[in-house]
């Protein structure tokens, strides 16, 4: 693998804090109570200290769906089988999911990927729409992490440059914001496991049930991670062996896409449970990569809490989402875009001849 | 008083439960995991019961913002003088507040209404705005209900029957949608007692810092609502006299817009603390008026999770919002239309030729 991994995180740098500075006290001296506008005038100071401009721009942005199949899907660990993952990528390119209808609402561009979809997709016959997918297939779908690795180092490798040069073609089309989604039959599974290895909390606690499993799927899914685990052992201080062995190419591009997005200094919003697992391995590959993130919803998947707690974000959204594909993040957007609009707009308490108020202890 | 309370309060109807199943069913047919918009689908759905149209109309919407001062100020309990109140309320006149931008980014409408400001802003020196101000001044500011009654049972209800009233008004004017806000400076005090005294709750629990208290400010603010409430004596099991003897007139005019929801079939979108005291007032003076409420966020403000958990209400943002004027309701509104994008336009697993997900146990 021609890649120097050591060289890249080398040359993530911290954020902005002169203009993080900046945008705070911008912030204090608009006619409002302090910090009124509380997790929102966090973020849009965040996002001006990762753009390095006092007043940051949202205007274009971007959702990366991952989309891949999971090998351990033959366990019986979730309500549909495979073949969804395949109808819904395509339905991406026909505009025709819930991501597609909230993106555009708040004027976000939808960019699905095929890092591992289980179908050909590329063949005139695949039946795509008119919105690009990009072809970046590593395997048709994972192996079964019960009986053998899920991925060769290769491959996990490979995915997160996928995500690394996918934030690198939206910087260079100009996108200010990348806001993440994923689809992949199974991957709740994969993103569980992982979260119980890296936090080293029990499967019952980070296991919850996708999509709509019943309670003895919920069982049998918890049975199946126990037994992968056990089976994989992989070493928790090492976020790619964890990763290789148990999860899936979707989250190894998102890996890639958080990191990307250190590099590329492009603002980069979680979505749910499977989003959040892949922030937290670029944050224990590059831990100043968290400073580039940002987390816009609690899912109702029981991990979420666990991985937003150790990655010290916090969600603005508490709403019970479970429906993954980029859907918080969008919901995340239309918020900035309303909080930006006070930011840049309202009056100062100069203006209106009120004093200030003053951080008190 | 020529106002006949009780014929009011026994009009109010039921939501419409047989919508409210089709809408519910309309989401479960959408191709996406089941119940995957989690809070957002029941609002949506809650929406449609109250309009009574399994697709319901967001379109046209307004931000009623109750202004009026509160005498207790005089006690010094805020960190800014009174005359802030006024100050605010000519700016939504201007378009300058934080709530008038956000309302643009959202599309909806700000109504500011003058139920009770220190202020004479009925003159042609008034200086107001384009915005048109709603002249309903019941009186320039409540007492100081350290040392006598807020306001006089006649001033409570014909607060209350302002609120009733503008909610016809926006009616008539084909709002859908209409979302609280509040302008006064003082109001997390008289809210606070209120809250203490109805939900039996210790002051301590419940009085936070407002718009930025110190430490020994929110002393003195415990200080006054307890002493306060101790000379006032309101009986908690009654709301109009809790209302009268504590409240204010943004309090109470509020009150009036929650019950006009229920009466006139218009969902009321509650904003911060100061509104949830109103829908607690509205749903103890008549508890089917709990169904017409929409919750937006949790206040920073400690209060706030005590209110909409005896609402029964579940609010969607947790955003340490403490800004007030409406800005929680806006950023919902925006919340909404995303979430009605995907209800009105998405696919349904017959189009897609997929299983139904299925409710399991």
């Amino acid at each position: 693998m021609m890649w120097d991994w050591n060289r890249w995180i080398q040359n993530i740098e911290d954020v902005n804090t002169e203009v993080l500075a900046k945008a705070q006290a911008r912030w204090n001296s608009i006619a409002k109570p302090l910090h009124g506008l509380g997790k929102l005038e966090e973020m849009i100071a965040r996002i001006a200290a990762i753009q390095g401009s006092v007043i940051p721009t949202l205007k274009k942005r971007a959702i990366l769906v991952m989309c891949a199949d999971n090998g351990v899907v033959c366990e019986g660990v979730s309500q549909t089988g495979k073949e969804v993952t395949a109808i819904v990528t395509r339905n991406f390119t026909r505009g025709e999911t819930s991501v597609n209808k909230m993106a555009d609402v708040v004027h976000a561009k939808i960019f699905p990927v095929d890092i591992g979809v289980d179908a050909d997709l590329q063949t005139e016959a695949s039946d795509l729409g008119n919105i690009p997918l990009f072809h970046r297939k590593i395997a048709r779908g994972t192996k079964n992490f019960l009986i053998e690795d899920a991925m060769t180092s290769d491959e996990v490798l490979y995915a997160i440059k996928i995500g690394i040069d996918l934030v690198k073609i939206c910087k260079d089309e100009g996108i200010h914001l990348i806001g993440t989604g994923e689809m992949g039959i199974g991957n709740t599974t994969t993103a569980a496991a992982i979260t119980a290895v890296l936090l080293d909390v029990s499967v019952e606690e980070v296991t919850g049930k996708g999509a709509g499993l019943s309670s003895m799927g919920l069982q049998r899914k918890m049975q199946v991670i126990t037994n992968g685990i056990q089976n994989r052992r992989p070493n928790p201080t090492r976020p790619l062996e964890v990763l290789q062995k148990l999860g899936g190419l979707d989250i190894a591009g998102l890996v890639g896409v958080f990191l990307g997005g250190a590099m590329y200094k492009v603002p980069i919003i979680l979505d749910g449970m499977i989003t959040a697992v892949a922030a937290l391995l670029a944050k224990r590959l590059c831990p100043m990569a968290s400073k580039y993130m940002l987390a816009s919803h609690l899912s109702k998947e029981p991990a979420s809490r666990y991985i937003l707690n150790e990655l010290g974000l916090h969600p603005i959204i508490d709403g019970n989402l479970c429906l993954g594909e980029g859907t918080g993040a969008c919901l995340l957007l239309g918020m900035l875009d309303t909080a930006m609009c006070v930011y840049e707009n309202c009056t100062t308490f100069e203006d209106i001849a009120v004093e200030h108020y003053v951080e008190m202890e």
